[in-house]
């Protein structure tokens, strides 16, 4: 039994998803014959009270599309120095769209509408970049799987709105929000322009991201997800799998957050680890004592069938998911307190 | 019955594929971990004798990826003014590369070593675009599945070699090409620098490219897929049927060129076709007589259970493919003759 | 006494033009408050009954400037194949706008408004780049020197509104048009979204090119300009050039045509000359017979003290100017019918 | 008598910079037949010991031009938060050229080589953007003209060779800092892949930069150069008045310097300003008292003819610069002290 913490991306789909997937009644999906697809676009998008959705083969396409949509070359987008988007999408956003990042000096990946509001140009100083968008990210991933207060997100709505500036939620764990926080996403359409989420992270999905908007919105990320090379013939086989997920693997999202506390509260005890960060959600980070060695750590770890990921100084995550079961979870518990 | 001649990227995989598909042996693949996708790259990279290959979601994203890696922003790429990269990817060359198109004036989509000379812009000439990259499409889409003479690939081969310029193969449906001609996949692993081919037209597959090249290239179109958004997880359910149909459905291609041939000629013989286009593989061209209108064809035949398209004026296509049987075949042949 | 007959951006300012220049009273352009360039902007934008212009150091940059304000990444231009933009901008389109160009197969650099119809892609059918532009070239350069039909104009303003797209001329000798059409600014302004105008051809300034639009375009091209790095301090001295040359140096430019089609006659007449193409303005294109050698005629000529400028396969260009004085044109006319 | 403060670019030519400038012997440029900018490149590519220099219509253009030949789209560049490129030209790094900064928390525009070496991204890890350039401002203007340690340069110059980045200098105040303390411009020459230097700062020319590096890199320079539109005609009338002031205008900088440290003391003996930074050049920042408004301050002083420029919540600049004369200098003095 081999345990992989390394993130929530590397689940499998489960039978019964498998069997919905294999089930499934397709089409050619450029053309938008695909009826699984489409029956998953039209889902979601009723899900957050919004006209339309958009079915991508990636989270990071349905982000790079949302800010190609929201932006000219030369604007600037508002968001957290810990962004994904600024740091782990490649680079995407000055590529695809030649845009650039004003980086918010935030707290766990999250930021108040006074930053927000601080991080705008003057629209007219055209020496400075034309500010366009502002993009949050819920839960934020470097923030250690940390949870926006929606409070804070109706003010920084409002500097959007006051500045003529899109807004834009990186949601490819909203869904990890959305449970833990008891929020629904309506209460997210009513305030975002656009909205991407993820059906291969905690949802347990082999592939898929969703992108929600308006309609005339989704009509011209149509033509980007074109251009991107997004566009697939028969995906209903991968979309079939998000509208089960979606049917069946919400609720449980809870037991990986359950999961992950525990582990934290465990952590913590532990004399060579010096510092755990909250956890919100099913992600933990933390450090061990200047004096381990971090490769050494996971090395020892993956001797003894545990996968973990460093993030370099000694700074290291851990991610629960829908395949990291309660066994593992006991298991995982008693290996990581006799490791060192 | 409906028979959808509209393109063979209509097709729904076979039992025995989506048995394969289903059985399949993922991962995440975003790590490389994902043993399908794997299996699938190292086959079609010895397949044409060539280090490497990638999965892409899209033969799209696999020519736009590959032009970005031949080109810098401001290039130029010789191609023929039919060429898929510039009438079909949605202006992707210039969006995702920043580089225009040298259109050869060319016949059937196909152009001669002499205009492929003579499109080279002067090196030292800065007014111009540098001139970095010679495209082909084998077979040509818009040129009714046209197929390359070879010894003219060759030719062009060297005049890229003789002036440093990239070479790359828009292989959509080169498999169509291979078994019309009798040529092997190494015979073009040998010529070309980057090679894109399609599963999902002829082959048959739901969803998927592949990009062939040597390491080092395929190294950083790893990195480009990632930007462009391309980077899938669990993908190997869709590699399966890839590598299904590269063992089961190739040679049967030559049944689609039969059933086309055999169309033409019916085709020849009504008076209210005015011109049918030489036809080398799965795609027939062809023009209604002036009188006829294109728009009130194609309903009645879509009444009379068959999908067509129209590329304008007149100018129809019709395409063959795994997923139009025999009896269809009879059937269409039959309507077809009755129709007006 | 040499003879350059290359192009019309050899000219050096006159001793008139000089001394505008150097009495210009100048300051920081790039706060707006150099004298000289806001009253040639005035001035301009007054000609052609215009909201705004604005000072560029270049022809390229104001019509690379034009095109981006017009066109988002992934958008078609429409053009002639011999249009400037396309062929002698350096692949400007592609690297600042992301666009391509649509290439009209016109006439002498011009086309009629069925082939600018034709030419538009379908707004929905999102394979094929979005058409968002129309642009013409009077006086087309690779054209001769040809002067556009102003009713043809006409008609494809009407074709560019129709179907919402903007209007751009590339107006490098708009000036040469007018003068020998009898056509005045205004003509154009209500025509064309956005006009470009070059100072230094037939002139005779040093330096400089002006974008004339509405205000608020006007305002937009500011930020462009910017950001290609288009602002410069005291650009007064430049633009004082201007202003002299718009009051003295226009009506002249009709020596220019008499002397290019005084040469054109001479040529016609050598039997070393194979054909003369029809001239409208200054600039003169012709064909060596076959058997001539076209880089030794072009060395006897320097030899000769006359520089011209060959375009390959025996096509010569010859470009009267400001600089070319009746002395030398008598000379020219006297050597070129015994060079060889 | 005005007094402006804003900023070093406001200066106009002294007589003796006028008589050089018109006196100059010109060509057309675009064609690298302009004798006055020849050989301003020459001189500048010789003070420097490089191979070749480049004449700009901008130190914008000059940056974005190096910028452009270090990197690829999606590449990131090392620079200060505070860097020009940055912050003020418009979001040309991401429009021109398709990169993003990562920004390092320097002190006063200037950073540490670990800092550098802790903001290079791991090349293989191609969820982040691929780190291709470090780039330098010195002085630094955001951070007041400061002046960087030459032995940290030194530092980072290793470290960009250690992971094979490209080593840029911004350097449009490089004067300011030559003169200050005491080094040679080829000190830089031998560190620096790409050196950009402005003529209408501190020396007082009306327009124009310089690139500075070796011959194939300026080969290139020229095509981008082009591509921007910054390939001017008679452009030697700008270039002779950089050579004027490369002979004239250098030494002189030390009294710009004189006067900024004079305006700092007596600014901090002044109880209604806060703070003010330490002055190594020609800017002087300072704070003024929470109490005070900034823009009653700013309008106070235009009325008694001082013109200054804030950079918000009460922080202000004021430059010293050629036309800023001794008379000026002990108006300005004495002012200030009795303003409010």
């Amino acid at each position: 039994m081999r345990i992989n913490l390394i993130s929530d991306t590397v689940t499998v789909p489960t039978p019964q998803m498998l069997k919905a997937m294999f089930e499934a009644n397709v089409g050619d999906d450029v053309f938008k014959k695909d009826e699984s697809v489409n029956h998953l676009e039209r889902k979601v998008a009723e899900m957050f009270g919004k006209e339309a959705a958009l079915f991508f083969p990636s989270g990071t396409m349905a982000n790079q599309t949302a800010i190609k949509l929201h932006t000219n070359p030369g604007d600037q987008v508002i968001c957290d120095k810990d962004a994904h988007i600024y740091n782990y999408e490649g680079g995407g956003v000055s590529f695809n769209s030649g845009v650039s990042c004003k980086l918010i000096d935030g707290h766990r990946g999250m930021f108040t509408a006074a930053q927000a509001k601080a991080a705008i140009n003057p629209p007219d100083f055209y020496h400075s970049p034309l500010t366009a968008l502002i993009a949050l990210e819920n839960t934020a991933n470097r923030g250690g799987g940390a949870c926006w207060d929606f409070s804070e997100i109706e003010k920084i709505h409002t500097v959007a709105r006051e500045n003529d500036l899109g807004f834009h939620l990186d949601g490819a764990r909203l869904w990890n929000a959305l449970v833990e926080k008891g929020e629904t996403p309506e209460q997210y359409g009513k305030l975002f322009d656009t909205i991407s989420v993820c059906l291969s992270k905690g949802l347990g999905c082999p592939v898929g991201s969703v992108l929600i908007a308006d309609e005339e919105t989704i009509h011209k990320a149509l033509r980007i997800r074109k251009i991107l090379g997004g566009g697939m013939r028969q995906a209903g086989y991968l979309a079939a799998a998000g509208t089960y997920a979606l049917d069946h693997h919400m609720k449980r999202l809870a037991e990986d957050h359950d999961k992950a506390k525990e582990i934290g509260k465990t952590l913590e005890q532990l004399t060579f680890i010096k510092n755990v960060e909250p956890i919100d959600t099913n992600i933990i980070i933390f450090y061990l004592q200047d004096d381990i060695d971090e490769q050494g750590f996971l090395s020892k770890l993956e001797a003894l069938g545990i996968d973990l990921i460093g993030m370099g100084s000694g700074k290291l995550r851990i991610v629960t998911h829908l395949d990291y079961t309660t066994k593992m979870h006991q298991e995982f518990l008693k290996v990581i307190q006799n490791v060192l």
